[in-house]
């Protein structure tokens, strides 16, 4: 059955790509010969399941705080990665995750102090009421036992996410993001509601909420009728997939409460949008004074090393408790509670929050007053250090993809990584670790500058 | 909602409890302040739904080599745990971590070293035509992927395991597992097949594969019947939850063949028989010279640092990938890559494949010839150093559960950490770290031959 020297797959109808992937069927023209060594590496080990970035591939060798380094030294401006949050080969996680590992590195079904400290000190960060969790290794692996709990507690199977909503990689999980496209089918107990549309236009707020509680409404009927009940509003609290919809702050609490009333639960992704992205709280569902009763988080929360986990309302817990058990073998082992630990003390010491609001704002408003009046710049969206910026045609008339990837893979030849969002890959997508400072946005700003007198931009 | 001194949750019908676990329900009379007040936190903040080991729990600070030491410095002899399979703070995976941790810890979206030079390594280890690997964070993650792609390959949707059989804990991988029990429903398509009679009996090698394969048979037909066809038989390849069987060598090898003609795939769990465990082969499925067509690996593939992959043939990742992409944020980060090659240098420079071998019989000639002649000692089934010991009634009629706990219990008393596996929970379990020495194996002799002497073993 084996055939190493098999080409790449045509891709099935209904399968969907990724924004900036290295298109494995076009072959290794004109790239270093280090480049394809490890491409040609990479197709005999890892083959071409898993996506590599840019129509020129980086390889990676090193970093420091918003910096990565390739093997001939090129210092990459990184505005992109959010798991290194508090920067690229951080001292002080390295330290506590090297202290640790001299001591031990085993599981919760023995008494430990590291995964109580850690909870401890989370649970703290989140709205009373918000009282439980249990620890897993990835985002998908929490939003996987969210959907479990919110199954269970309610005792309805359906669940409802946003038109574009990538929630993770699990059967369970890949099965309710409509992002993977529909070559493998999507869930039967799946309703998705649209929300980009009034959440980027010029709709006012009260508005957008009154849409948006219709449409919901209408998700909900779908499944009721259908038989499977709503269990579970799964929200990305930044929308990043949809295309990165920070706007109308608290019509993610309107859906709680209609949530609440059909006999689910909101389960808030923060997988994104967590540990103080957003600049205006630690996390997103905050913004919209939401009342989520399962939050799943992940990515940044150790800065590399895998963890996440999912919090929770006692009683949720209790009702799954009932029923079963969750160990998770890695989850809340005391190296990756150190690294978390480590994460939450630098956001905590060195102000992230409000660096992330400042930068993140200061990244914006340069982007705006570079592009004032070129009719390619669409809207410009962020909370914090998650900005999605549209890209448009030279006309402005329309949204456009290649002129969103022409402009990442030029700041990619300028050293500078960013990368698209959206449904369509219209939105230039800037996320860079929260420890992104104003020097590091004047690199960026005027490589736009210069991306602008050379005509990407109209 | 929310109720923080909610008490401990009853069972639903249906529930399975874990051998040895610690009952919250009980209360913490007669435990020590210090157990006291780490459960007490441990409720307020984890709450119930975790297991805890023992009924009285181990609070661990430190470890080294085969040794788990408490806050008062006491030293536990660690047979059970496989995670740290080199050695509980083994400083070569201590450096090597530290290492990168100084360099970088990206994803795989960038072209770097590590998992590359890792994916190489780990490849060589497997049989010709096993050519292709994932990385994910975990063995339930593994066992997730391995099926989404034996689904998608395969064209089928039926799943068949062992009637006592643990995968993992995503919603699908757990809907496979039925030592969860039912009172979260199992799912439709699964079909389970009993083997823990005609592998603990005397029956002849070649009468028990005849046997299976007419079983297996039996749920293929099932499944075809229902209209699911089969994806892929799913078994751990030392049948761990089942009560540790490792007889009738060949067996899987026949079942791989029937699942093949079936149109579905062999799907060997290696997550808790890999990297050297049965001492027989680097992998369980070398046993029994089986086709595996995806190997699943996880626990102690990092000693403690979560990792874990997915070994495929690469026609199967071909299909995968032309209807979706698989992209794992922590799968494959240098951090864990590092880890994993530290294990590996670890397993090869020690000769613990061996060890595995030599060590594992010594124990197990020792518990036969302390209990020789015990109606209590059942049978001692072992591959290396995964061994499953059967403890029976006073009169040898029957299995003994609460017998088996109680020399756990006992043993715990003495400092020394085993547990108990099987369906009903009447089989010590003893998997200690590879590195476990004969001075260490005399060391748990000696307290098996104190409580032969004080009547455990009738």
């Amino acid at each position: 059955m084996s055939n190493v020297d098999a080409g790449v797959p045509a891709p099935v109808a209904g399968r969907k790509g990724l924004a900036n992937g290295f298109d494995f069927s076009k072959g290794t023209a004109g790239l270093s010969p280090d480049t394809v060594a490890l491409i040609e590496r990479r197709k005999r080990t890892l083959g071409t399941l898993g996506p590599l970035f840019y129509n020129r591939p980086i390889h990676v060798v090193r970093g420091s705080g918003a910096h990565l380094f390739d093997a001939d030294g090129v210092d990459y401006l990184d505005c992109y990665n959010n798991v290194a949050c508090v920067g690229h080969a951080n001292a002080h996680v390295r330290e506590a995750v090297a202290d640790q590992l001299a001591k031990q590195d085993t599981h919760s079904r023995y008494l430990q102090d590291e995964v109580l400290d850690y909870a401890e000190r989370l649970l703290a960060l989140f709205p009373e009421g918000l009282d439980r969790v249990s620890f897993t290794n990835s985002g998908s692996e929490s939003n996987d036992l969210a959907l479990r709990m919110a199954r269970v507690y309610s005792g309805h199977q359906g669940v409802v996410v946003t038109a574009n909503a990538y929630h993770g990689i699990t059967a369970l999980v890949s099965s309710v993001s409509p992002s993977f496209g529909t070559a493998i089918p999507l869930a039967p107990f799946l309703a998705t509601v649209e929300v980009h549309d009034v959440l980027t236009g010029d709709m006012p707020a009260d508005r957008v909420r009154a849409v948006l509680r219709e449409r919901f409404v209408a998700a909900f009927r779908k499944l009721h009728d259908a038989g499977y009940g709503v269990s579970a509003v799964l929200l990305d609290q930044i929308f990043s997939s949809d295309g990165v919809l920070p706007g109308a702050q608290g019509w993610v609490a309107d859906v709680a409460d209609m949530a609440h009333r059909a006999g689910g639960l909101l389960i808030a992704d923060e997988v994104q949008s967590g540990f103080a992205r957003t600049g205006d709280a630690f996390w997103g569902f905050q913004r919209h004074h939401a009342d989520a009763d399962l939050v799943t988080i992940g990515k940044p929360m150790g800065n590399g090393i895998p963890t996440g986990a999912v919090v929770y309302k006692a009683a949720i817990g209790d009702a799954f408790a009932a029923c079963t058990r969750y160990f998770n073998t890695f989850g809340g082992n005391p190296v990756s509670m150190r690294a978390a630990e480590a994460v939450l003390d630098e956001i905590e010491s060195r102000g992230l929050l409000k660096q992330a609001k400042t930068v993140g704002d200061y990244i914006c408003d340069g982007f705006a007053s570079l592009l004032a009046g070129r009719p390619k710049l669409g809207q410009i969206r962020h909370a914090g250090m998650f900005i999605g910026i549209d890209i448009r045609s030279d006309d402005g008339s329309r949204p456009d993809p290649a002129g969103t990837q022409a402009i990442v893979d030029a700041l990619r030849d300028r050293d500078i990584l960013i990368s698209a969002s959206g449904a369509d890959g219209s939105a230039l997508k800037v996320r860079p670790p929260l420890v992104f400072t104003t020097a590091d946005a004047d690199r960026l700003l005027a490589a736009i500058g210069e991306l602008r007198d050379l005509g990407y931009f109209g």
